[in-house]
C-alpha cells in the first residue's frame, strides 16, 4: 500500500451511495504532508514527461495543482465553473455534469492562459465518470495544446472515467484506485499498483 | 514598491466599475513565483505570531493558503460556499454577500476542522467590503478559536473592509493596498507601505 491508500484507510469515511469522504485531509481540510507526498509522487510517475503548465478545475484540485506548479516551477491554471453559458470570444468553454451538485456546469478558461505550445499536466482530486477530466481535455485541445498526462489522487475504479481515458490513450496516473468499498463494514479494496521506492524522509518540498 | 505592486502595475487590468483584474497571475492563472513570494512575505510580516492553521475560502484563496500551509507546515482549511442554508449540527455556518456574484452565500466549515485551541491565520486574495473576512472570523469564533491575523494579497483601500477590520483590532496585513485606480488611464495609486528588505533570490521555497 502507498501513503495515500494508507491515509484513506486511516481517515476516509465511506458513506452510503458509494461516497468516499476524504474531507479531513484532501478536499476541505488539507493535510499538507499528504499533499506534498502526492506532488512528489506525481512528479516521479511523470518522470521524463515534458510539462510546462498545470491545469485543474476549481475548487478542490487547486491545492495539489499549486504544489505541483511549485515543484515543476511552471504556471498553474484553474478552470472555472459557471452555470451561465457565457461563451465569448475570449474563453474556451466545455460542459461537464456534476454528480455532486446534480447539474450541468460550464467549465471555462480565458484564452490567454492556454497556448498551442503548452504541454499540460491535468490534476484533480477525484476521477469517477470522467466528466471534469474530459471537459479539461476538451479545453486543452480547443487551444491546440497537448495533454501531457492526467494525475488523479483517488480514482473510483468501478466507474467509467478511468477505463475510458486509458482506452483513449491518455497517460493517466491515479495514486489510489478504489475497486470496491462497503459503507456497512467500512472496508475498501484498492487496485494493486507498484509501490514507489522513495522513503518518506526525502519527500519534503522545502 | 514591493513585488506584488510591481506585478499589478505590469499585468493587472483595470475595468470600468472599480474592477481590478489580476487573473493572469493570481486568480485564474497562477504565477507560482509571485505566489511563493507572497507566502514568504506573509510569513515575514507575521513573524513571531503563533499560527497552527491556515484558513481561506474557496476558490481563489486556496493557492496562497496551500503554499502558506507548506511554509508553516500546518493544516489548511478552506471554507465552502453554498446557496442552500443547510445549517446542521456538524457545521459552523456564517453568511457573506458576494459582490462578484451578487448573491448571499452561506459559508461553512465542518466542525472537526476548527478547534478551540487553533490559532488561525486567515488568507485571501482580495479584501474589499470585508464580507468574506468577517464570515471567516465569525466561523473561527464559533469554534472558540483565535484569529492570529489576516493576510490579504490586494486590499481595495477605498472600501470599508480594511478600515473596519483594523478598527476591530484585527491584525491585518495587505501586501498591496489600492488607494485609487482609473480605468481610462490605467493608473493605480498604492498606499505607501514599508518595503521589505528580503532580496528576491532568497524567496524560493524549494
Amino acid at each position: 500500500m502507498n501513503f495515500l491508500e494508507e491515509k484513506i484507510l486511516q481517515d476516509g469515511v465511506i458513506k452510503e451511495g458509494n461516497i468516499l469522504k476524504v474531507d479531513s485531509f484532501l478536499n476541505h481540510q488539507i493535510d499538507i504532508d499528504v499533499m506534498r507526498q502526492m506532488a512528489y509522487e506525481f512528479k516521479r510517475r511523470f518522470h521524463g514527461v515534458e510539462v510546462n503548465k498545470i491545469l485543474t478545475i476549481e475548487a478542490s484540485g487547486i491545492a495539489i495543482a499549486t504544489l505541483l506548479g511549485h515543484l515543476y516551477d511552471v504556471p498553474v491554471v484553474f478552470a472555472k465553473k459557471s452555470q451561465t453559458a457565457n461563451s465569448t470570444d475570449d474563453k474556451y468553454v466545455a460542459q461537464a455534469y456534476s454528480f455532486t451538485h446534480k447539474k450541468m456546469n460550464n467549465v471555462f478558461i480565458s484564452k490567454p492562459y492556454l497556448n498551442a505550445t503548452d504541454k499540460v499536466l491535468i490534476v484533480d482530486d477525484f476521477l469517477a465518470d470522467g466528466q471534469a477530466a474530459h471537459a479539461l481535455i476538451d479545453l486543452v485541445h480547443q487551444a491546440g495544446a497537448e495533454v501531457a498526462g492526467i494525475g488523479i489522487a483517488i480514482e473510483k475504479g468501478q466507474q467509467k472515467g478511468g477505463s475510458e481515458l486509458r482506452a483513449e490513450g491518455v497517460r493517466l496516473e491515479s495514486l489510489a484506485i478504489v475497486e470496491e468499498m462497503d459503507w456497512q463494514t467500512q472496508t475498501i479494496k484498492f487496485r494493486e499498483q507498484p509501490v514507489q521506492k522513495i522513503a518518506n524522509q526525502n519527500l519534503k518540498l522545502k
